[in-house]
């Protein structure tokens, strides 16, 4: 163990689209060109110090900083008192988007970490550290952000007790889009909307399009996928809250999209495309859509990344 | 179209397991050894005709049989009113065993004579014909059963409405234990306990094992399987109408198995273990457990079929 590590990392983090569909609370993935951008190095002082952070208003303090309280939790269990890390943020993702802000800066601080203590921790085993940038975030330590952030391409969180997380095969030529309409969506208030029962008949064919949608990631079966992009107990709910929602995805679809939904518990909405040629046309309606609603947007076009966070 | 086919076809229609634990209503999956045999053969008289049924006391006549409806239907989609069909059955599943008597009969009528008529239907589209045979047989035109006894290995129902019917791919060391206890359990009180609504976190703990269970078929990741083989909406209610359930369960579990759960609405149980002799150790230990109970049970181990019904 006395090999020469790096003593600083600059990483990639990615943007993640969770709750893909009909997975809600279980299938996240990760973007390949949308993500934060962090500098990680050890330091002379034990603890975890954040420096900077460019692009967004957050706390430096280390215990009310997501990547802080990801990075502190990593430590303790690295069990090396004398570790310090140091670490730079430069926000790319805008907070509250839905696109996994909080998970990225978690992730990427926990990943970047990891390569400076010499991949000390497997992937899987950075997974429940970043969770606490998420209980931070939201007081709920989920992991189908921090899951595909770290790992890469499609995730499937199992279980969490215990923690199961599972990568999945992502076929090659899968891209995402996603449009950010710049209006506020309360994570609370989209929980808080939920029913905490459903009927019999409705999960089952949602586990029935969780299964089909596994299949068809794993055959390459672009059309299997989009018969199983179908989500119909939480967005028959949160549909309300995203302005044109339901015109977007009918003509998404007739633009060339597999299918979609909402992304995370919105704002932003994603659909799912084979080939960059139908993802940017599947924006350009998008975009056609959203124009005349005077609402401010964003939309992003991306391959599926197959890494999760990577070094720069 | 001018091919002669064969007049006659003799053909073995396997035993299913449905409500393979988490895929409730929607992965079956097909026995290797354990089925049907089935005679047909092209008649002169047009419609179907049931000439022996050996084995089990059910009704000759086809609107009335299980084999008979599923070929009725064939029939009338196939179009050419002059066609007639004879059949044999030798039952060597005992109606009510939960491994999907009915289905085997229906399934091997339908892919049976679709032999004799030069392969004209795909496999997917006898499910729906065969599917007739289950509303005579219970009510409800289900796919679980017939679409893995047709189709062969493990088969996911994604949706009724329309039709879709994926195979999964089948781990090629995958063996099934099934005990059959001699008891009654009708499927309509099977169905009539389930409630109509349910826990959105138990439907979610459902979806991620369903998820992580087809992921694990297709890495043939045996230990995946293994933690995904849990039910947490169906079985806890059910369990109560097969005895010693929970016991067989755990110590099957010790003896090797993988896991498993109810088949069909039981009373069979049915354990998925890696290997045969694993298999047979599971078989071992249900027979400890049953034999002093004082009730009456049969033992099955096969491979799970990768070809559903076969020319014998």
């Amino acid at each position: 163990m006395s090999q020469q590590h790096k003593k600083s990392v600059k990483v990639f983090a990615p943007a993640t689209v969770a709750n893909v569909a009909c997975g809600f609370d279980i299938i996240g993935l990760a973007l390949d060109g949308v993500g934060d951008e962090m500098e990680l190095r050890l330091g002379d002082t034990p603890g975890v110090r954040i420096t900077a952070i460019e692009g967004a208003d957050l706390p430096l303090e280390a215990a009310q900083n997501v990547a802080g309280v990801a990075l502190l939790a990593m430590l303790q269990e690295y069990g090396q008192p004398e570790t310090g890390i140091e670490v730079v943020i430069r926000k790319r993702i805008q907070p509250g988007s839905g696109i996994g802000s909080s998970a990225a800066s978690a992730a990427g601080a926990v990943a970047g970490a990891n390569i400076l203590l010499g991949n000390h921790f497997s992937p899987e085993e950075l997974v429940p550290f970043a969770m606490e940038g998420e209980r931070l975030a939201c007081g709920t330590p989920h992991a189908d952000n921090v899951a595909p952030a770290i790992m890469g391409g499609f995730t499937l969180v199992r279980s969490y007790q215990p923690l199961d997380v599972i990568r999945l095969h992502t076929p090659a030529d899968l891209w995402v889009t996603v449009i950010h309409p710049q209006i506020e969506v309360k994570t609370s208030d989209a929980r808080g909307i939920l029913k905490q029962q459903v009927l019999l008949k409705d999960a089952i064919r949602q586990w029935g399009n969780v299964g089909a949608l596994v299949a068809g990631l794993y055959r390459e079966d672009y059309q299997l996928i989009s018969r199983s992009l179908e989500d119909v107990i939480v967005e028959p709910i949160r549909a309300i809250l995203i302005p044109a929602f339901y015109d977007l995805k009918l003509r998404c679809r007739e633009a060339g999209a597999l299918g979609g939904g909402i992304s995370g518990s919105g704002p932003s909405v994603f659909m799912l495309s084979k080939g960059e040629e139908n993802a940017r046309n599947v924006a350009a309606m998008m975009e056609q859509i959203y124009a005349p609603l005077g609402v401010d947007y964003k939309i992003y076009v991306s391959r599926i990344s197959t890494s999760g966070v990577k070094e720069m």
